[in-house]
């Protein structure tokens, strides 16, 4: 007990300043990009030595990372039974996370798409990453079809595939045209998605 | 006239060198992106000096923007009065080039994502470029509401960026998930949007 005192106060800083170099990462490939943002911007910024840095992430490649999984982390997790309008209800709010956080969905929507070189350092995260998305976002769409809520022709995979796409695709556009309203345009997808595939909640 | 033969021969042969060097630029930085993407990576596969390819297009940014402008002018052009129908085909089209050229699409989404960033030089070719083909995918929706053709509750514009953002969305995570029908996913979204908002054209 009588260590504590001690043993916290330097852990405390070390948790700080690793917050600290994550959010300035974050800003940082954000803009740049994984490859054009430079460890020498980020430790500069947060007024560290690049070794410094590395001390406390390892590597550029493991700091990236680390940006994107805090993002993941933040975001709400949906129970694998989870209802269609609770999918629906967590899919807006992740929308409207990015509508406060610009600078984090550039980062996200910067580096995914860098990724889709099969040797970016991202790539086999990104690709981890959709297949569990994208699983996340079917299981409720298959729910409901075993529930008899789906009409027939309805396809759970490309429906789901077509609305994580319509939320990346707003979030990018956004960001290049201030025109483009996301919630609103998410809103008339689900309108639409609902009126051609799904019957309304009986229950 | 006999003077044809002799400036022929090296303005076809300026000519083939600068189409080569598109080709090759078009891989390197859909590989690497706008940042990443070297002059010298470039030259080297061609076979030049930077020099020499900077002899064709003056700079690094200039050969950015011609590539992505070659794209642009491969894409069929649809004329103000176009339809509904004739939208939703050249929409399609775009879709079925880009699964023929997948390079290509990477390019461009790896790019329009990096110049989200107002300091990025290709920054605001992407600007414009969205407002023009924003403008293009809203016409017909414009023209089919004058016609009685829309209900009520359809918002032209919001259906529009929904559709351009589902198009990019789709063609970024098939690279990342390979189980991503983007033909397939693109249909339920045009049966989708037909089916709470457009009625049939009887005419």
């Amino acid at each position: 007990m009588s260590a504590e005192p001690i043993s916290r106060g330097p852990y405390a800083k070390s948790k700080g300043q690793r917050r600290r170099i994550l959010d300035v990462a974050v800003d940082v490939f954000g803009r740049f990009g994984g490859r054009g943002g430079s460890l020498k911007d980020i430790a500069d910024r947060v007024g560290m030595s690049q070794a410094g840095v590395l001390h406390h992430f390892g590597s550029k490649n493991d700091l990236l990372l680390a940006v994107l999984e805090r993002r993941d982390d933040q975001g709400r997790v949906l129970t694998p039974d989870a209802t269609l309008e609770e999918g629906v209800e967590a899919a807006r709010e992740l929308l409207e996370e990015g509508n406060r956080n610009p600078g984090l969905f550039q980062l996200h929507v910067t580096l995914s798409a860098e990724a889709t070189d099969p040797a970016h350092p991202a790539h086999e995260f990104f690709v981890e990453r959709y297949a569990r998305v994208s699983e996340q976002f079917t299981a409720p769409l298959r729910a409901a079809a075993r529930d008899g809520r789906l009409s027939d022709d309805a396809d759970p995979e490309a429906i789901a595939h077509l609305v994580m796409a319509a939320m990346d695709g707003l979030q990018l556009h956004m960001l290049l045209n201030d025109d483009v309203d996301v919630l609103k345009s998410f809103d008339v997808l689900m309108d639409a998605v609902a009126s051609k595939y799904i019957r309304p909640d009986e229950g």
